[in-house]
C-alpha cells in the first residue's frame, strides 16, 4: 500500500502543468522515503527529473517500493479539480492493482474522489552522473522566463557567456540581435535577496542551446521564486528549481554543437 | 404603453448571458406585475423559466397584456453597451408597435437610446404542474459550478445520488471516475451560511443528468448566491437561482432513463 | 550620432502599439527638437501624425537631421521585452549607419541590447493646413472608446452632430437604431474634471465616418486620459492624444460624403 497526502492540491498542480507537454506519460516511482519521476522528452533531447522527498508530505507511507504510471494529460485534469485550498491524498491498494485513487478535501464537509488506471510504461533509468560545473548562475525564476521570451521573440537558439564579470544572454534573428546582461558587481552589491542573479564562474563558458526547450522549462517557474542554471562546455546545461527544500525539479538540456558561436567580449 | 426601469442595467445583462445559448429568441411577457420568459431550448429538452416581479424595478407600467419578441443574441449586444452604474429604462408605445427602446443613463448626462425592432414570435406556453419533490440541495452556486465543470472533464452525463446522509455527484469516463461528496453533519453545523450545503431528503434519489445541460446552466452563477437543486424520480430536475427576492431563474431538465444507474452505498 | 533617453519605455509601447495595425513601417523623423512621424495608413484612408518633443526625454541629441526607418512590427516586438520600470535609449551611431539600437536598463545590474536593421523608407510629407473648426469636442478617452465600441456592434459607420446643446453619437443597423447623447448643460456642472465633456461648437456640424478607422484610433487610448475631437463641414476629423503635455497623436480621417445624413432634432 501506498498513501501520500499534500497539504495542499496545488503544488503537484504546478508540478505537473510544467512538465506536461515535455512528458505526455511517466512513472512516478515511489520508495521508502521520495516519490521521483525521471523521463526524456517525446523527442529525446531533454531529461526531466523530479524528485519530492518525505518532508514535502503531511502523511507519507510507502510499503513497497512502486512505479505509478500515469498519463500526465489525464492528471492534469484531475488535478485541475482540486480548489487551492483542497489537501490530496494519493491512495494505492496492493488489492487494487490497476487503480490509483487521488482525494481533494476541503474543511466544509467536500470531499472528492477520482480514480484514475494506471498504465504500464517502459522506462530506461539513465544514470545522472556527478558533474562539478565551471560557472552557475542563480537568479529569479522570473527573470528567466522573461529572458527566455525576449530571446524566443527574435531567434531559434539562445547563447549563454558566463565570465567572472557578469553573465550575457544572447540571440539573433535575420534583422536584429538582442542581448541580455547581469553585470556581477552591481547585482552582488544588492540587498534585495529575491532578485539577485548570483553568479559563480570558475572558467569562462559560452554555450548555445534551442530556446524552444528553455521556453518550455521555465513553465516551472511558479514553483520556486529562483532558478539556477548550472553550466560546463560539452556537458548539458541544468535548470533547476528547488521544491520548497524538500525536492526539486531539473532539467538537462544538451548543447548544441553544429552552431557558429557568438562571442562576446570581455 | 409599457415602461420598466432598472435601478442596474447589469442584472438583465446577467440574465440575458446565462440563457442566450439555450434560447435564440423568445418573448417577455408583459403584465400589471411581472415581466416573465418561458421557453424550450433549441433542441427541446430543457424549459428556462424567468420571473422578474415588480419589486425589482424602479418604475413599471404596464397598460395592457404585452408580449416582447426579441432576440437574445441582438438583446445581449444592446446589454453589452451598458456600463455598470448605468440605469436602464425599457419602453414600448403602442404607437410604434414593433419597436422597443433600451435607454442606459448614468449620473454625468450620457444617454443611450437603443431601438431593436421586435420578432414575432409563436410561444407554446407550457403549464408547469405543482410538484412535491423527494430532495431539496441549497448550495453555493459557485460550488455547484465546479461540480458540473469537474465531472464534464471526464464523463458526458452525472449522478446524483441524495441521501438522508448527504449528497453524491459522480460520473464516469474510460479510465476515470470522479465522485464528489458533500456529508449532511458536517455542513450542517458549519456557521458559515453562505458556504453552507442544505441537504432535505424525504426519499432517496438517484438519477442520472446531461452534464452538457447542467453546464449551461451554471452560466446563472453570478446571479444568486446559491443555487437550490430539486429532485424526485422520474421527474425533471428544477435548477432554480433565485434573483434579489423578487423573482427566479429556473431550469428544468429530465432525468436520462435508458442508462445504468450508478450507485452509492450509504 | 543621435541618442534619446526615454524615462521609462511603456510610453513608446503604448505610441508604436496604438500605430502600428495602421502603419506597417514608417521613418521617425529626428531633428535637434523632436522625434516626429507621420504617414498614411495603408489604405490611404487615414493621416497619423506623432509628435515627440525634447521635453518628454531624459537625454536628447541630434547632431544632423536624421531619418530612422523600422518596421512597426519589429519595434513592437523590440519594445515587448521592455519591463515596466526600464529606461529605454535609442542610439544610433554615423558609422553603423543602418542600425539602431534600443537599450533598457533597470536599476539592477541588468541591461539588454537590442540591435534593429533600418529599413529605406520612401515618405511622402504632406503638409497639414492650420485650420479652424466649427465644433470642438473633448472627452475622456475610455468614453469615446465606448462610445466607437457600442456604435461599431450594430454599425458601419458614426454619425457625429454636435450642436450648442450637445453632442450625439449615432449608427444604425438592420434592426438597431444606437444614439448616445451629452447634453452640454449638465456636463459643463459638473465638478469632476476628469470626467468632464467640454463641447465647444461654433457652428452645427453633422459627419459621417468609418467606425473601422475611429476604433482603431482609440487603441491610442490608454496614451491620454482625455481626447480631442476637432470638427468642420467637408474636412477630416482631427482625434487628437497629448502626450504628457509634450507631444501629440493625432488621426485624421476624412468624413464619408456620400451617405445620407441622419439629423438629429435640437
Amino acid at each position: 500500500m501506498f498513501e501520500a497526502k499534500f497539504t495542499n492540491a496545488a503544488l503537484l498542480k504546478k508540478i505537473v502543468e510544467a512538465i506536461k507537454e515535455l512528458v505526455s506519460e511517466a512513472p512516478f516511482d515511489c520508495t521508502e522515503n521520495s516519490m521521483c519521476l525521471q523521463a526524456m522528452d517525446g523527442s529525446h533531447v531533454a531529461l526531466i527529473s523530479l524528485k519530492l522527498d518525505i518532508g514535502l508530505f503531511e502523511v507519507f507511507r510507502c510499503d513497497r517500493t512502486i512505479a505509478l504510471g500515469l498519463s500526465m494529460g489525464e492528471l492534469s485534469k484531475v488535478l485541475k479539480c482540486s480548489k487551492s485550498e483542497d489537501t490530496l491524498m494519493i491512495r494505492f491498494e496492493d488489492s487494487e492493482q490497476d487503480m490509483v485513487t487521488f482525494t481533494f478535501e476541503d474543511t466544509k464537509g467536500r470531499k472528492q474522489d477520482i480514480t484514475l488506471k494506471l498504465m504500464d510504461i517502459d522506462n530506461e533509468h539513465l544514470g545522472i552522473p556527478d558533474q562539478k560545473y565551471a560557472a552557475v548562475v542563480e537568479m529569479p525564476s522570473t527573470e528567466f522566463q522573461k529572458v527566455c521570451r525576449d530571446i524566443a521573440s527574435f531567434s531559434d537558439s539562445m547563447n549563454i557567456t558566463a565570465t567572472k564579470s557578469g553573465v550575457v544572454f544572447s540571440g539573433s534573428g535575420d534583422s536584429v540581435t538582442n542581448t541580455i546582461r547581469y553585470s556581477k558587481d552591481k547585482t552582488a552589491d544588492d540587498d534585495d535577496d529575491k532578485d539577485r542573479v548570483d553568479i559563480t564562474v570558475k572558467e569562462k563558458v559560452n554555450l548555445n542551446f534551442s530556446i524552444k526547450y528553455l521556453t518550455n522549462f521555465t513553465k516551472a517557474t511558479s514553483l520556486s521564486d529562483r532558478v539556477r542554471l548550472s553550466m560546463c562546455d560539452n556537458v548539458p546545461l541544468v535548470v533547476e528549481y528547488d521544491i520548497e527544500g524538500n525536492g526539486f525539479l531539473r532539467f538537462f538540456l544538451a548543447p548544441k554543437i553544429d552552431e557558429d558561436k557568438e562571442t562576446m567580449d570581455d
